[in-house]
């Protein structure tokens, strides 16, 4: 068992290996299997990264990360990377004795051991979505060209709603187009109103030296249909498998999810219909996917992913010495995000583009 | 791509093929790399799948099925199967035109085509539950000889709640004798009581013709920490895959999930503290993973997976005729379970304990 | 590391998983991925491994083996067995202490530990080759279906040469016409006046209480061009992994192989020409591989496989005591086949085909 | 189907992607799955990388090629590769039409269909095996560690034999040195004397403007015993197919091989004897691998690599035009390796490397 800082995904054709902490030299993504007439966009992935990027406005963390990413190609290898900038070796020998409540402090001690002293466990922070992005940035231009949108937002923070998806029709254009909007705003909600009054939430949060977490839907349209099948081979299973691999995120459900538990079939149920002479679902409870399989334009992926509040906060927390072997308390200093929920949007279209991408070159 | 019924997860260790339809001659699954001193414990398997079976009772359908496994053992390869006793062919062509709403009739059409009408897509039956049951007793029994308990119960269906792990301490013993008598009881709850009014919900939309959801929660005691790893490595991909392989699974969430999304990081914390020496977290909305990392009785792995209300319903519902090109009515015939969310309960343990055992294998 | 007796073959669409020993109640093959509309000619798998039986004349074994193969289809996999008749328990401790020399014997105890006293390491067993047979027949059945011949004929036995692929045109239609009817001879040779003189030395060998060994030529007509790559990627690899497979293999050479390299590069290059206004290669040097790549109808695939002499003779040989920790002598008992060359015919052919229809489905 | 030019390996633990051709801006490799702890001795690795390298003698070709090694560990991915100094574009459309008999320039064609033109197929050259050597120098580190020497060294060229393995005893301890030797020598053979007959053969063939092939031998003392298993994991299947990922190898034997099938059993054979009372073989017809399983110190690990002649050679030879559909004649300009089996030798010793290091990591 190698306790080398980084993971890979083995896919059906695409393998994804992530590499990196926050004070390596560079973090970065290698994608082995990408067939030959793919490249790059530099531009377009720039512009997805500068989405993730944080450093830009009052809720999100000031230190400024150029995220500028260099990719090299050699045969069916993409090795995508950012030069860190700031190197310098910290000891986390502290941290690591009285670990922070709620982050991978002390799951990394239990990975790492002793090891994990020097880096902090630094492969699970979340500047290591930064590689997840770039990667899916690559997936979500190869997704373009085939026609397919994957558009995620926020849809709550904070007992804050954005409008989403479900106050809509299953396949409106209208939604869809303020969806596609959503990518070229600083605070990505389809409702800028509503966003207003999530960044109170977030603002507030960050004076009391708190964080608050939040839900991001994301909808994919174009997808072709009959992808997937039953059992292990559900698009369910393989979305979520790519969604968890984003820190944070503690639930995910497609369509209604969870409040559709609630219902009983005859409110559940999503009754075929034909509209405009196009067979659609009426409603889309199922989240676009029946028995794992996608339904193309009968009902766009629809899912939720639930982001737990940043652990990193200010406020004075409980936890133990492990040296000592007692209670004590900690206080995080430095600047931290109150809120990771915006800048997560990208990350999330960037981890299902990976899995929708994967699914399509097995059957093409 | 081969159109056949069957579907096959590659785990670390472990490959795990299943197989069959509501109709085939045998249902079944296929377990290879499984080691040598692997024996199943037939009585206790038969024990596990009758907790799974149908036709006990009011609240379930009345199809008697014996479910009796058969089990082979050659080399690493285990097969453990169940004979149908129903092999009548049917016709599906009618229902293949006509889609019941939120079935995989669509979904089997569009992977399927017309081979579909033969045999109704049932490989997507939650009948199909039951070889998975089969492989999860194998591994349940596995875990069972290193000290893991894997309970879960039903937590909430129709709107009412069990009894749930969240209402007790991070370690209750009390609690975790409680969950593990769910196993022994007909309806699967902690409170007998609160089962009462369940199946009064479940007997109304029987009569009703109508249908009910639910959530199972799933505790899992004594995993072993350290296990998982950061991004793509970590327990909730791992599990969650496997938990989408169960039909009606639309969501799932580890410790508070999306009700965690909506707490602050100071409430949703979990501070770590030394009680009665031994160190535990004070309050488990992690569900047992940090980093995607096991906890170990620091915390036991806790998460909650929401099924859909069963699509089949005697109420007329609105669907599509495919050949005519226009809206019609459809009423499904026959009884069916007006909940499955009883008969899920152990299939959700099934699922957790072969993605639990293929990590422990994978480390040991 | 299980010490399960079996051993799987993970191809890129294929799983092929063999397992038993000589005295297990069955042996068998299970065959995952296989496309929906395979299904065995049952009456063709029989007449192949009939090619393969033991006991029907002088120069083999006489212990018989009905080798009548039982088919089971579930989904993608397909189990194909054998029942033994002969499960008498043996004590294999003796030979596991005294271990007969280039047998398994001291292989089997490194591997299975004392385990390999009560099986005899069985799983070495030239019986084996039965299960390699059973998915070889599917094999060669589809292949045959897309009008690729795989045809294996002993080339060499104890200094006597069979007419073989080299001494004919590229593309013989003579030949590849006798090869064809070897598969319908008792003694798989081309020229049956050759294959006298080689009965002659097995019987010489049995009369001395010996063996002989030989080589095996295997001939594949009909295989699609362009398939195959550089590096990882060549035909010659896979091949030779597959054939490896087989028990008693100690070399294999494509087209002239060892001696090939013997040559100069101006004898040993193969011209391209156009004879009767298609293109072929004017010398088969290549064995119809260049590059890692099949040439198609340009030149076949021509290979040789080196078997060695069976080791188990009845001449005393020397030996040890392993737990005496001293020199010995052993003479092992029984009737055994002074040469497996003949049997080893259609398991060649068997072990190509799986490496051949892997191939093809990996590109269809 | 990706027509990218690179090709990976998936082995048991290490994945081996090597990319590039002779005119692309590095040519290199990627190998995941590494431990942590190995880091690349780049001394090491630059002493092994000049064995093979080229324009040093007269029996090779001019060509200079630096062959500097740059790596980069990211994670378990070390990334090592090879700047190239010569990155004309070239016209390959000539020979591309009349393919040069026994390249691959035909194969190239069949596969990359027009693309080839432009880089001639140079992923098939033998210059692509110097990013086998930079993953081979790893391994062979690691092994090194583990007390395991990998040792080739010609074994004929032109019908000169070397000194061999074979003319010693089992585990002769002067031979071993004398090989460990080899590898500090300009011209890596055993005997000297045979050598410089051999060279005479070489400037012959070099004078005649054709080349000779050869024949190379690789022994591997101090591999654990009890590596490998029956069937498909035996240790020859896993070595023979990744040296046949070196160009122009055309035939792989363990052993005696191919001569070993032309004995009796009773010559054949390979007793065991304690010598100084230490368990041994008495010979070592067997390779070191006996039912696939390596013997340990019993016996060491020893086979042979048959090597064509290299195709190109300036004698006049007969060929096709392909767009013409008529016979013609090619001349092969440039100056060439009359002989590659010189440099082929640590070639041979990586690719061996590679198997042994997978299989090892496997185990540990």
């Amino acid at each position: 068992m190698s306790d080398v800082m980084s993971s890979t995904y083995k896919g059906d054709i695409l393998d994804v290996m992530i590499y990196g902490e926050s004070h390596s030299e560079t973090i970065g993504v290698y994608v082995n299997g990408l067939p030959a007439n793919v490249t790059p966009d530099t531009a377009r992935t720039a512009a997805f990264m500068a989405r993730r990027a944080p450093g830009r406005n009052a809720w999100s963390t000031p230190r400024k990360e150029a995220d500028e990413v260099v990719f090299e190609r050699n045969g069916a290898m993409l090795h995508g990377y950012i030069v860190n900038t700031n190197t310098k070796p910290k000891d986390y020998s502290s941290i690591m004795n009285s670990p922070r409540p709620s982050h991978a402090d002390y799951a990394a001690k239990l990975l790492y051991g002793e090891g994990a002293s020097k880096s902090g466990g630094g492969i699970f922070s979340g500047r290591m979505t930064a590689p997840l992005c770039i990667a899916g940035s690559i997936a979500l231009q190869e997704l373009e060209k085939r026609g397919i949108q994957v558009s995620a937002h926020i849809k709550r923070i904070a007992g804050i709603d954005d409008d989403s998806y479900s106050a809509h029709g299953v396949n409106d254009e209208g939604f869809r187009s303020s969806l596609a909007a959503v990518a070229g705003k600083e605070f990505p909600v389809v409702s800028n109103e509503r966003g207003e009054l999530m960044k109170e939430k977030i603002e507030q949060a960050r004076t009391e030296g708190d964080s608050v977490g939040g839900v991001v839907e994301c909808v994919v349209y174009g997808f072709p249909e009959g992808i997937g099948g039953p059992i292990f081979d559900g698009m369910e299973a393989k979305i979520a498998q790519l969604i968890y691999a984003i820190p944070a995120v503690k639930g995910i459900e497609f369509g209604n999810g969870f409040e559709g538990s609630d219902l009983k079939g005859s409110e559940n149920n999503d009754p075929f219909v034909y509209a405009d002479d196009k067979l659609e679902l009426k409603t889309n409870h199922s989240g676009g996917i029946q028995g794992g399989i996608s339904l193309g334009n009968v009902a766009p992926i629809v899912f939720d992913c639930a982001f737990k509040p940043t652990p990193s906060i200010s406020k004075i927390q409980e936890t133990v010495d492990l040296k000592e072997h007692k209670n004590t308390t900690i206080s995080i200093e430095g600047r931290h995000d109150p809120c990771v929920v915006p800048r997560a949007v990208p990350v999330v279209e960037a981890a299902t583009a990976i899995a929708l991408y994967d699914l399509l070159l097995a059957t093409e």
